[in-house]
């Protein structure tokens, strides 16, 4: 049984899910979002906002995993720099309380998630729904966040089963 | 009397310095570097040794005031985004030990440490080492950590001589 905290960073909302995988099975344990608007331009304390965000549920849920969506930066070097001072902010929440940090990208996430690399918002909140028996679609940045934390438990079965088969390993691969 | 702990961010190389201002004068306290080599590309663990080395600065030597170089970006989304993480990392050590944190464009120190925005590297190293009467001319990263906190140090006084005259403020101006 391993307890998964997915986030889905942000400078002004910040997703996050929580699952537990007991062997196939998963089960949802919460989702929501940490919201810095109250912090108005103040980074700083936008970050403190979200430190203490992620801090507080990582002692809530007492996740093993931690899984952090990769961004998307586009061409804007300043919004990729507040994006990054808020990922940086919720990572460091989770290497500070020794839980291992995993990165996943957007396509990977979906691939995971709904099958293919291209599916769109819609397609992953319904499947994140089906996979987790939720009686409702959630919330598009809780829906994003317990994404990256259902692609982490998938990926880090896959990982296991290989380690598992594997009878040696050439330059850090296994063969 | 106030210590100042000045910042200068950077995702492999992060320098910092100590100083305290004692009415008129600034005394040296430390200075240095946290380097993030040994992590490789673990950007998480990257980001711990970040944030760990900026906590233990602050429990070190109890810093009144945080002051931290904002950061030119270039065109590079990807370089700001690991760089943003690296400053969301030193930022929430600061927050999170309640150290108020101001930031401060390079040109803003250049222009508060030498007296010309335009002022280059070999400049700014060499009115640190005057200012905080050095034997020598500290390393660059150190130097541009130095120089951010006389920065601070400086405006924080413009701003409370400007208080003290000020009669009154139009829209969260003093007049």
């Amino acid at each position: 049984m391993s307890i998964i905290l997915g986030i889905d960073p942000g400078s002004r909302i910040t997703g996050y899910g929580i699952i537990e995988k007991k062997g196939r099975t998963f089960n949802y344990l919460g989702s929501g979002c940490i919201k810095t608007l109250a912090a108005g331009d103040d980074q700083s304390l936008r970050l403190q906002i979200i430190f203490a965000g992620v801090s507080e549920l990582i002692i809530q849920y007492k996740p093993d995993l931690f899984a952090i969506e990769q961004v998307f930066m586009g061409q804007n070097p300043s919004g990729a720099l507040k994006l990054g001072q808020a990922r940086g902010a919720a990572m460091v929440a989770a290497t500070n309380n020794n839980v291992p940090v995993a990165e996943y990208s957007a396509r990977q996430i979906k691939q995971s998630v709904v099958g293919t690399g291209a599916a769109d918002k819609t397609q992953v909140q319904h499947m994140v729904a089906s996979i987790l028996k939720l009686p409702g679609t959630p919330q598009a940045d809780a829906a994003d966040a317990l994404a990256v934390a259902i692609c982490h438990a998938h990926s880090y079965d896959s990982l296991a089963k290989m380690a598992g088969k594997a009878t040696k390993t050439v330059r850090g691969r296994l063969r």
